[in-house]
Protein backbone atom coordinates (compact mmCIF):
# COMPACT_ATOMS: atom_id res chain seq x y z
CA UNK A 1 0.00 0.00 0.00
CA UNK A 2 0.99 3.42 -0.52
CA UNK A 3 2.87 5.20 1.86
CA UNK A 4 0.68 7.56 3.44
CA UNK A 5 2.01 11.21 3.95
CA UNK A 6 -0.38 14.36 5.83
CA UNK A 7 -1.22 17.43 4.90
CA UNK A 8 1.57 19.06 6.57
CA UNK A 9 4.03 16.78 5.26
CA UNK A 10 4.96 14.71 7.59
CA UNK A 11 4.90 10.89 7.88
CA UNK A 12 2.40 9.22 10.49
CA UNK A 13 3.35 6.56 13.56
CA UNK A 14 2.74 3.32 13.02
CA UNK A 15 -0.54 3.42 14.83
CA UNK A 16 -1.95 6.51 12.64
CA UNK A 17 -0.98 4.85 9.22
CA UNK A 18 -2.64 1.71 10.81
CA UNK A 19 -5.81 3.46 11.35
CA UNK A 20 -5.85 5.53 8.14
CA UNK A 21 -5.45 2.51 6.20
CA UNK A 22 -7.88 0.20 7.97
CA UNK A 23 -10.19 3.24 7.17
CA UNK A 24 -9.85 3.56 3.63
CA UNK A 25 -9.78 -0.21 3.37
CA UNK A 26 -13.59 -0.01 5.12
CA UNK A 27 -14.61 2.79 2.98
CA UNK A 28 -13.94 1.30 -0.60
CA UNK A 29 -16.48 -1.24 0.61
CA UNK A 30 -18.78 1.23 1.32
CA UNK A 31 -17.67 2.51 -2.68
CA UNK A 32 -18.66 -0.67 -3.58
CA UNK A 33 -22.22 -0.42 -2.00
CA UNK A 34 -22.33 3.10 -3.89
CA UNK A 35 -21.66 1.27 -7.17
CA UNK A 36 -24.38 -0.97 -7.00
CA UNK A 37 -26.76 2.00 -6.06
CA UNK A 38 -25.76 3.04 -9.41
CA UNK A 39 -26.36 -0.49 -10.68
CA UNK A 40 -29.84 0.55 -10.13
CA UNK A 41 -29.95 3.57 -11.15
CA UNK A 42 -30.20 4.88 -7.56
CA UNK A 43 -27.92 7.82 -6.70
CA UNK A 44 -24.47 5.85 -5.85
CA UNK A 45 -24.15 6.19 -1.88
CA UNK A 46 -23.07 3.71 0.16
CA UNK A 47 -22.61 2.00 3.30
CA UNK A 48 -21.17 -0.42 5.97
CA UNK A 49 -20.63 -0.58 9.50
CA UNK A 50 -18.19 -2.34 11.39
CA UNK A 51 -18.24 -3.70 14.66
CA UNK A 52 -14.84 -5.53 16.45
CA UNK A 53 -12.96 -5.07 12.70
CA UNK A 54 -15.34 -6.77 10.95
CA UNK A 55 -18.12 -5.71 8.76
CA UNK A 56 -21.67 -6.89 9.62
CA UNK A 57 -23.73 -4.58 7.51
CA UNK A 58 -23.40 -3.27 4.29
CA UNK A 59 -26.23 -1.20 2.31
CA UNK A 60 -26.44 1.45 -0.47
CA UNK A 61 -29.15 3.82 -0.69
CA UNK A 62 -32.58 2.21 -2.33
CA UNK A 63 -34.69 5.41 -2.27
CA UNK A 64 -36.23 5.48 -5.82
CA UNK A 65 -36.77 1.67 -6.20
CA UNK A 66 -38.41 1.10 -2.34
CA UNK A 67 -39.98 4.71 -2.85
CA UNK A 68 -39.32 5.15 0.61
CA UNK A 69 -37.58 8.29 1.96
CA UNK A 70 -35.95 6.62 4.26
CA UNK A 71 -34.58 4.02 2.47
CA UNK A 72 -30.78 5.96 2.95
CA UNK A 73 -27.68 3.65 2.58
CA UNK A 74 -26.78 4.64 6.35
CA UNK A 75 -30.82 3.64 7.73
CA UNK A 76 -31.06 0.74 5.71
CA UNK A 77 -27.16 -0.51 7.24
CA UNK A 78 -28.28 0.20 10.67
CA UNK A 79 -31.45 -1.79 10.28
CA UNK A 80 -29.30 -4.64 9.05
CA UNK A 81 -26.76 -4.02 11.90
CA UNK A 82 -29.56 -4.55 14.74
CA UNK A 83 -31.16 -7.47 12.96
CA UNK A 84 -28.01 -8.96 13.74
CA UNK A 85 -27.05 -8.08 16.70
CA UNK A 86 -30.56 -9.10 18.01
CA UNK A 87 -30.04 -5.31 19.59
CA UNK A 88 -31.05 -1.15 18.50
CA UNK A 89 -28.28 -0.59 20.57
CA UNK A 90 -25.04 -0.25 18.42
CA UNK A 91 -22.78 1.05 20.91
CA UNK A 92 -19.22 -0.04 19.68
CA UNK A 93 -19.84 0.15 16.35
CA UNK A 94 -18.24 1.91 13.06
CA UNK A 95 -20.10 3.60 10.49
CA UNK A 96 -18.28 4.00 6.90
CA UNK A 97 -20.16 5.75 4.78
CA UNK A 98 -19.44 7.63 1.45
CA UNK A 99 -21.58 10.77 1.87
CA UNK A 100 -21.67 12.89 4.81
CA UNK A 101 -24.77 11.45 6.59
CA UNK A 102 -28.07 13.82 6.24
CA UNK A 103 -30.03 15.24 9.07
CA UNK A 104 -32.23 11.78 9.49
CA UNK A 105 -29.26 9.52 9.00
CA UNK A 106 -27.33 11.88 11.24
CA UNK A 107 -30.39 11.11 14.10
CA UNK A 108 -30.42 7.41 13.24
CA UNK A 109 -26.90 7.31 14.34
CA UNK A 110 -27.10 9.09 17.64
CA UNK A 111 -30.46 6.71 17.83
CA UNK A 112 -28.17 3.92 17.73
CA UNK A 113 -25.14 5.43 19.78
CA UNK A 114 -22.76 4.99 17.01
CA UNK A 115 -19.65 5.14 18.36
CA UNK A 116 -17.46 6.26 15.34
CA UNK A 117 -18.75 7.86 11.78
CA UNK A 118 -16.05 7.70 9.12
CA UNK A 119 -17.43 9.82 5.77
CA UNK A 120 -16.25 10.21 2.15
CA UNK A 121 -17.46 13.42 0.26
CA UNK A 122 -18.70 16.13 2.50
CA UNK A 123 -22.20 17.67 1.50
CA UNK A 124 -22.84 21.51 1.66
CA UNK A 125 -26.58 21.25 1.14
CA UNK A 126 -27.17 19.09 4.13
CA UNK A 127 -24.82 17.32 5.76
CA UNK A 128 -24.85 17.01 9.47
CA UNK A 129 -21.53 15.68 10.39
CA UNK A 130 -19.94 19.05 10.17
CA UNK A 131 -20.41 21.22 6.97
CA UNK A 132 -23.67 22.41 7.33
CA UNK A 133 -23.68 21.69 10.99
CA UNK A 134 -23.00 18.92 13.29
CA UNK A 135 -25.80 16.93 14.82
CA UNK A 136 -23.00 14.13 15.71
CA UNK A 137 -21.11 15.94 18.18
CA UNK A 138 -24.09 18.13 19.96
CA UNK A 139 -22.95 17.47 23.06
CA UNK A 140 -26.69 18.29 24.25
CA UNK A 141 -27.87 15.02 22.63
CA UNK A 142 -27.49 12.18 25.16
CA UNK A 143 -24.88 10.25 22.54
CA UNK A 144 -22.35 11.47 20.90
CA UNK A 145 -20.17 10.07 17.97
CA UNK A 146 -16.64 10.39 16.76
CA UNK A 147 -16.45 11.99 13.42
CA UNK A 148 -13.84 11.52 11.01
CA UNK A 149 -14.34 13.16 7.85
CA UNK A 150 -12.98 13.17 3.87
CA UNK A 151 -11.67 9.50 3.30
CA UNK A 152 -11.20 8.91 0.09
CA UNK A 153 -13.08 11.88 -1.01
CA UNK A 154 -11.78 12.71 -4.28
CA UNK A 155 -13.55 9.11 -4.87
CA UNK A 156 -16.63 9.52 -3.36
CA UNK A 157 -17.28 12.34 -4.61
CA UNK A 158 -16.46 12.29 -8.22
CA UNK A 159 -18.54 8.56 -8.30
CA UNK A 160 -21.53 11.34 -7.47
CA UNK A 161 -20.36 14.34 -10.47
CA UNK A 162 -20.29 11.10 -13.08
CA UNK A 163 -23.61 9.32 -11.86
CA UNK A 164 -25.12 13.14 -12.07
CA UNK A 165 -23.84 14.07 -15.16
CA UNK A 166 -24.40 10.85 -16.83
CA UNK A 167 -28.23 11.15 -15.86
CA UNK A 168 -28.47 15.28 -17.09
CA UNK A 169 -26.43 13.52 -20.49
CA UNK A 170 -29.02 10.80 -20.65
CA UNK A 171 -32.19 13.17 -20.13
CA UNK A 172 -30.68 15.47 -22.76
CA UNK A 173 -30.94 12.73 -25.36
CA UNK A 174 -34.30 11.33 -24.59
CA UNK A 175 -35.47 15.41 -25.17
CA UNK A 176 -33.76 15.39 -28.09
CA UNK A 177 -35.46 11.96 -29.51
CA UNK A 178 -38.65 13.32 -28.32
CA UNK A 179 -38.03 16.22 -30.38
CA UNK A 180 -37.11 14.53 -33.17
CA UNK A 181 -40.07 11.80 -32.80
CA UNK A 182 -42.53 14.75 -32.59
CA UNK A 183 -40.87 16.33 -35.94
CA UNK A 184 -41.22 13.57 -37.73
CA UNK A 185 -45.10 12.65 -36.64
CA UNK A 186 -45.76 16.76 -37.90
CA UNK A 187 -44.30 16.13 -41.08
CA UNK A 188 -46.41 13.07 -41.53
CA UNK A 189 -49.10 15.21 -40.96
CA UNK A 190 -48.24 17.84 -43.21
CA UNK B 1 -67.64 20.82 20.42
CA UNK B 2 -66.48 22.76 23.37
CA UNK B 3 -65.79 26.49 22.48
CA UNK B 4 -62.11 26.59 22.13
CA UNK B 5 -60.95 30.43 23.30
CA UNK B 6 -57.67 31.90 22.78
CA UNK B 7 -55.21 32.87 25.24
CA UNK B 8 -55.64 36.23 25.12
CA UNK B 9 -59.32 35.38 25.98
CA UNK B 10 -60.69 36.49 22.73
CA UNK B 11 -63.40 33.66 20.54
CA UNK B 12 -61.30 32.18 17.59
CA UNK B 13 -62.65 33.24 14.11
CA UNK B 14 -64.80 30.06 12.26
CA UNK B 15 -61.82 29.31 10.05
CA UNK B 16 -59.51 28.99 13.25
CA UNK B 17 -61.72 27.65 14.93
CA UNK B 18 -62.26 24.77 12.73
CA UNK B 19 -58.97 24.69 12.20
CA UNK B 20 -57.65 23.92 16.17
CA UNK B 21 -60.82 21.74 16.44
CA UNK B 22 -59.43 19.70 13.35
CA UNK B 23 -56.00 18.90 15.13
CA UNK B 24 -57.39 18.20 18.22
CA UNK B 25 -59.54 15.53 16.44
CA UNK B 26 -56.09 14.02 14.67
CA UNK B 27 -54.01 14.39 17.67
CA UNK B 28 -56.67 12.34 19.86
CA UNK B 29 -56.32 9.62 16.60
CA UNK B 30 -52.08 9.94 17.37
CA UNK B 31 -53.11 9.68 21.42
CA UNK B 32 -55.13 6.34 20.62
CA UNK B 33 -51.75 5.22 18.68
CA UNK B 34 -49.31 5.96 21.99
CA UNK B 35 -51.66 4.05 24.16
CA UNK B 36 -51.33 1.38 21.54
CA UNK B 37 -47.59 1.45 22.55
CA UNK B 38 -47.55 1.63 25.84
CA UNK B 39 -49.75 -1.54 25.85
CA UNK B 40 -47.11 -3.30 24.60
CA UNK B 41 -44.44 -1.51 27.23
CA UNK B 42 -43.20 1.10 25.13
CA UNK B 43 -43.03 4.34 26.05
CA UNK B 44 -46.05 5.74 24.95
CA UNK B 45 -45.85 7.99 21.39
CA UNK B 46 -47.99 7.83 18.60
CA UNK B 47 -48.71 9.30 14.98
CA UNK B 48 -51.04 9.55 12.13
CA UNK B 49 -50.55 10.93 9.04
CA UNK B 50 -53.17 13.05 7.23
CA UNK B 51 -53.76 13.30 3.15
CA UNK B 52 -57.09 15.80 1.98
CA UNK B 53 -58.41 15.40 5.22
CA UNK B 54 -58.33 11.53 5.63
CA UNK B 55 -56.12 9.64 8.09
CA UNK B 56 -53.52 7.24 5.36
CA UNK B 57 -51.36 6.42 8.06
CA UNK B 58 -51.10 5.40 11.69
CA UNK B 59 -48.03 4.37 14.00
CA UNK B 60 -46.67 4.04 17.56
CA UNK B 61 -43.37 3.69 19.03
CA UNK B 62 -42.00 -0.14 18.68
CA UNK B 63 -38.58 0.35 19.16
CA UNK B 64 -38.32 -2.29 21.86
CA UNK B 65 -40.36 -4.60 20.23
CA UNK B 66 -38.31 -4.57 17.20
CA UNK B 67 -34.95 -3.50 18.48
CA UNK B 68 -34.43 -1.34 15.63
CA UNK B 69 -33.49 2.47 16.60
CA UNK B 70 -35.73 3.65 13.66
CA UNK B 71 -38.50 2.30 14.67
CA UNK B 72 -40.29 5.79 16.02
CA UNK B 73 -43.92 6.16 15.46
CA UNK B 74 -43.49 9.07 12.95
CA UNK B 75 -40.55 6.61 10.47
CA UNK B 76 -43.34 3.56 10.89
CA UNK B 77 -46.27 6.08 10.01
CA UNK B 78 -43.90 8.09 7.28
CA UNK B 79 -43.14 4.01 5.68
CA UNK B 80 -46.81 3.43 6.20
CA UNK B 81 -47.92 6.45 4.08
CA UNK B 82 -45.62 6.14 0.99
CA UNK B 83 -46.39 2.56 0.79
CA UNK B 84 -49.92 3.72 0.76
CA UNK B 85 -49.38 6.64 -1.94
CA UNK B 86 -46.54 4.68 -3.55
CA UNK B 87 -44.52 7.22 -3.33
CA UNK B 88 -41.65 8.44 -1.26
CA UNK B 89 -42.59 12.37 -1.63
CA UNK B 90 -46.19 13.15 0.57
CA UNK B 91 -46.13 16.48 -0.33
CA UNK B 92 -49.51 18.14 0.82
CA UNK B 93 -49.47 15.50 3.73
CA UNK B 94 -49.21 16.81 7.58
CA UNK B 95 -47.97 14.62 10.44
CA UNK B 96 -49.67 14.58 14.05
CA UNK B 97 -47.31 13.34 16.64
CA UNK B 98 -47.66 13.12 20.58
CA UNK B 99 -44.06 14.02 21.28
CA UNK B 100 -41.57 16.50 19.61
CA UNK B 101 -39.68 14.90 17.08
CA UNK B 102 -36.26 13.70 17.60
CA UNK B 103 -33.40 14.86 15.24
CA UNK B 104 -33.91 11.46 13.01
CA UNK B 105 -37.56 12.03 12.70
CA UNK B 106 -37.33 15.58 12.08
CA UNK B 107 -34.79 14.57 9.39
CA UNK B 108 -37.21 11.99 7.93
CA UNK B 109 -40.07 14.48 7.65
CA UNK B 110 -37.91 16.88 5.32
CA UNK B 111 -36.80 14.13 3.31
CA UNK B 112 -40.61 12.42 2.91
CA UNK B 113 -41.17 16.71 1.96
CA UNK B 114 -44.26 16.45 4.32
CA UNK B 115 -46.06 20.35 4.45
CA UNK B 116 -46.83 20.74 8.10
CA UNK B 117 -46.34 19.29 11.63
CA UNK B 118 -48.75 19.20 14.36
CA UNK B 119 -46.89 18.10 17.63
CA UNK B 120 -47.97 17.62 21.07
CA UNK B 121 -45.75 17.95 24.21
CA UNK B 122 -42.42 19.31 23.53
CA UNK B 123 -39.16 17.26 24.18
CA UNK B 124 -36.46 19.60 25.91
CA UNK B 125 -34.17 16.98 26.26
CA UNK B 126 -34.05 16.38 22.28
CA UNK B 127 -36.58 17.96 20.44
CA UNK B 128 -35.86 19.50 16.89
CA UNK B 129 -39.09 21.67 16.20
CA UNK B 130 -38.57 24.28 18.12
CA UNK B 131 -37.12 23.72 21.46
CA UNK B 132 -34.08 22.13 21.14
CA UNK B 133 -33.27 23.67 17.47
CA UNK B 134 -35.60 23.43 14.85
CA UNK B 135 -34.80 21.58 12.01
CA UNK B 136 -38.25 21.76 10.22
CA UNK B 137 -38.29 25.37 9.44
CA UNK B 138 -34.40 25.95 8.99
CA UNK B 139 -34.58 27.52 5.36
CA UNK B 140 -30.76 25.91 4.35
CA UNK B 141 -32.54 22.75 3.78
CA UNK B 142 -34.34 22.11 0.27
CA UNK B 143 -37.63 21.69 1.82
CA UNK B 144 -39.59 23.38 5.05
CA UNK B 145 -42.31 22.16 6.89
CA UNK B 146 -44.85 24.15 8.96
CA UNK B 147 -44.89 23.54 12.71
CA UNK B 148 -47.66 23.95 15.27
CA UNK B 149 -46.49 22.68 18.39
CA UNK B 150 -48.48 22.09 21.71
CA UNK B 151 -51.92 20.61 20.50
CA UNK B 152 -53.48 18.41 23.16
CA UNK B 153 -49.67 19.19 24.68
CA UNK B 154 -51.02 18.45 28.99
CA UNK B 155 -52.32 15.04 27.75
CA UNK B 156 -49.88 14.21 25.77
CA UNK B 157 -47.36 15.01 28.09
CA UNK B 158 -49.33 13.28 31.02
CA UNK B 159 -49.61 9.96 28.97
CA UNK B 160 -45.24 10.12 29.21
CA UNK B 161 -44.98 11.34 32.86
CA UNK B 162 -47.85 8.41 33.61
CA UNK B 163 -45.82 5.70 31.83
CA UNK B 164 -42.54 6.49 33.42
CA UNK B 165 -43.83 6.82 37.02
CA UNK B 166 -44.87 2.83 36.33
CA UNK B 167 -41.91 1.96 34.85
CA UNK B 168 -40.17 3.40 37.98
CA UNK B 169 -42.51 1.91 40.72
CA UNK B 170 -42.97 -1.55 38.69
CA UNK B 171 -38.75 -1.41 38.70
CA UNK B 172 -38.35 -0.65 42.38
CA UNK B 173 -41.63 -3.50 43.35
CA UNK B 174 -39.11 -6.05 41.65
CA UNK B 175 -36.01 -4.88 43.29
CA UNK B 176 -37.88 -5.46 46.75
CA UNK B 177 -39.12 -8.38 45.77
CA UNK B 178 -35.57 -9.90 44.51
CA UNK B 179 -34.12 -8.75 47.65
CA UNK B 180 -36.77 -10.34 49.90
CA UNK B 181 -36.26 -13.53 48.31
CA UNK B 182 -32.67 -13.20 48.59
CA UNK B 183 -32.92 -12.49 52.05
CA UNK B 184 -35.28 -15.84 52.52
CA UNK B 185 -32.48 -18.14 50.44
CA UNK B 186 -29.91 -16.58 52.94
CA UNK B 187 -31.85 -17.66 56.11
CA UNK B 188 -32.22 -21.07 54.37
CA UNK B 189 -28.99 -21.44 54.61
CA UNK B 190 -28.57 -20.74 57.92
Amino acid sequence: MREIVRKRGEKMGDMEKTRAERDEFFMREAIKEAKKAWAKEEVPIGCVIVLNGEIIARAHNLRESKQLPTAHAEILAIEEACRKTGSWRLEGAELYVTLEPCPMCAGAIIMSRIKRVVYGASDPKGGCAGTFMNLLEDERFNHQSEVAPGVLADECGQLLTDFFQQLRQKRKAEKAAKQHLSMQQTEGHE
